[in-house]
């Protein structure tokens, strides 16, 4: 198989770099294509089709937002857990577009299945096949409130259609990761297999997103695809507890976008074991493939976040409650005061003891202990003995930094992910729609 | 009366910039002084006593932080509401101190009360009374969690003692002012005066705070004294319902100090009528007198907010309730991505919908109606019919911008002060301790 490198990407993405990238398998049962529709006048890639020629068990959560996407609405009232094919645009979020928005949804949708069913009815197997709007999937990314561009897009099926590749070699997974950016710098890859008894399953995932920081165009959006056979109902009690450590773990600015989705889809063609109940111990490996391939995604989406130039990680242990440990830890994370003074390379722990005190939860301030890195900072409601300055100052500068609070009153823990503040995450969203 | 001008301020601040500020009247009944105690080395006023030498009636907000200053730890354990003085200090928050920071706090009022009671048996009226330390209030504002310099500031009482001022005219509430401040640009002053039956009553009042955005140094702090003869029980009613929509109604970016503070202080030698009823229509003059005065140094802070070029309003109306109304205000007001838009002079509206959206407020969409200035920009779950980009454009080069969001479904309202959030911020934070 080949593929065209030039008119490939994203522009901001150079080939070059793709050897840093993790490769990913194809997956059996997945057909992919990214073309250009235009939306951004410069014949980047904008569009994307994920295709199960034979369907797929899914699953999928959501935005917790109340304004949501017309794709995130079209999605929602898809009742069953087997679909045919996913399409992703980037540029406009088709969010606050009105009736009109939902409209153009739909027209898309009738052309897809058309095009789909006749692609079907040239392979042996799915000659009387038809393919219903209801077997189809959306999701958007980019500008909210403008019009959505559903003439561009429609037209642009034929071409998506016909480009989808049965084998996705690394070229084509680096291709569709970087079709499904807006503001990244970096496309997000992973890749993980696993033995569902005793078969080898492989799982391949695509991600985008500069944290859930810039919901205009940067919503974050996941895509894993696997070819084991596991019913969508074990999926989505799989992917809801993944995703709770995972990607509900991540903040850069604590703003929420409209049209955050990940989805996992599961073609069944990897013929293992039947599994008939979520606690079939067959299933415990596939579920730590999971979480190590949601966490990575979701690290390389705080990584990559608006600006970013700190990794940092806030544990928060010893809480009463998970809900009292998460509160905390999110305070933390997501306090602008915290995450400039850690761009600023500053140890500047009293704004930590800050964002704690800030959220009402019931501490016991003499109880409390804070770490940076392996330094003990501060204990029984002062500044720790051994606290050295210099030690501090030397660890602030390490590209990724470590808080952990020890409330000391339980057993609850949750750790957040999240990155620092910086004068380029300003730059960005002051002149981001010119 | 004169007033030594050299070694007289903050080095930051001119004294030919006075005339900018409002003239506050001297408060009969009020003694003020401020003198260096050399937390910061520079010389500069670091040290504030507000002295009643017949007492003061008065009432107090504070923080609603889980971590308190051990000043506020102790204003709460002072159960009277008749007080003697009130003393404040820049650069060291006495926060997170453990128990050092509070024996240091006592002794400083063990040694204040001492030297208040001699001052009083030189005065004819006050020959025989004491000055406990009960008498007492505190207020810091600082660095948390260093070392309290709990000896610098005791060895100043006498001096500070001695520079008390009868008479403030407009030099010494300047110098007042200014030295309450910290990250601060500029000092805060307002006046008001009004009736109580038929006598004049005057309202002098100071403040400080870069917003509630550094609790490290720019904790709110604001202190307002009045001859009013007003029961100490009103005060509070007043001062809180006060508050809610003016130094409660303001943000810069969601932080909270662990220091706050607001507090009203009346000497009673206004001599009005006594006022027996909260309900008394001879109140209704001063509580508009003191709204106006609180909104006034609730807008000089966030005008003064870290870095900030704009001011912005943020108006939810049509709410089903108010605490509907201000969860919404506040989310936009605190959405970093709806300030650095407003930064970048970019009507992104966008921005301001995915705001309401992460609220989890229960909202309809189609009916809610999104204001920027004069100009209707969204409505009916899409962008208005004449909205034109060129007139938004021109309008967010404004100083002060107005956002109004209507949601058509209940009489609820709440208006939010906050400031975009611009390069400086980050270069204020990150950069602070050094």
């Amino acid at each position: 198989m080949t593929v065209n490198l030039k008119n490939f990407l994203n522009p901001k993405i150079k080939m070059s770099k793709m050897g840093e990238f993790q490769e990913l398998m194809p997956i059996n049962g997945l057909e992919v294509s990214s073309v250009s529709a235009d939306l951004y006048g410069d014949g980047r890639d904008d569009l994307t089709l994920f295709y199960f020629g034979e369907g797929a068990n899914f699953a999928a959560i959501y935005t917790s937002s109340k304004v949501t996407s017309a794709c995130i609405n079209w999605n929602l009232k898809i009742k069953r857990h087997f679909i045919r094919a996913l399409m992703v645009n980037t540029k406009n979020a088709n969010t606050y577009t009105g009736v009109k928005g939902a409209q153009g949804l739909k027209e898309i949708a009738v052309a897809l299945a058309k095009a789909l069913t006749i692609k079907l009815s040239q392979s042996p197997k799915g000659a009387s096949e038809i393919i219903k709007i209801t077997d189809l999937l959306f999701s958007s990314t980019g500008v909210i409130g403008e019009d959505f561009p559903h003439t561009k897009i429609k037209s642009t099926i034929p071409e998506l259609v016909k480009k989808l590749k049965k084998e996705q070699n690394k070229y084509v997974w680096f291709k569709t990761a970087s079709a499904i950016m807006t503001t990244d710098t970096k496309p997000k890859l992973a890749y993980e297999e696993c033995k569902i008894g005793s078969k080898l399953v492989k799982i391949s995932a695509v991600a985008k997103g500069s944290g859930m920081i810039a919901p205009n165009m940067a919503t974050m959006l996941a895509f894993i695809f696997t070819d084991a056979n596991i019913p969508s109902v074990f999926l989505k009690s799989m992917l809801k507890k993944v995703s709770l450590t995972t990607f509900n773990s991540i903040t850069v600015d604590g703003d929420t976008s409209t049209n955050d989705m990940v989805g996992i889809f599961a073609t069944g063609k990897a013929n293992n074991a039947k599994i008939y109940n979520i606690l079939d111990p067959k299933l415990v490996d596939f579920e730590k493939a999971l979480y190590r391939l949601s966490l990575n995604l979701a690290k390389q989406i705080v990584v990559d976040g608006e600006g970013a130039k700190k990794f940092i990680t806030v544990n928060v242990v010893g809480a009463k409650s998970i809900s009292m440990a998460k509160n905390i830890a999110f305070s933390i994370a997501n306090s602008p005061l915290v995450k400039t003074a850690i761009a600023g390379e500053d140890p500047n722990w009293g704004r930590i003891v800050m964002a704690i005190g800030k959220t009402q939860e019931k501490i016991i301030l003499n109880k409390m202990q804070i770490k940076i890195g392996n330094y003990l900072v501060a204990e029984q409601s002062k500044q720790a003995k051994d606290y050295n300055e210099d030690d501090l100052k030397e660890y602030m500068k390490w590209g990724a930094i470590n808080i952990e609070v020890n409330l000391n009153i339980g057993h609850g823990s949750f750790t957040v992910y999240t990155c620092d503040f910086t004068k380029e995450y300003i730059d960005i969203n002051a002149d981001y729609r010119n």
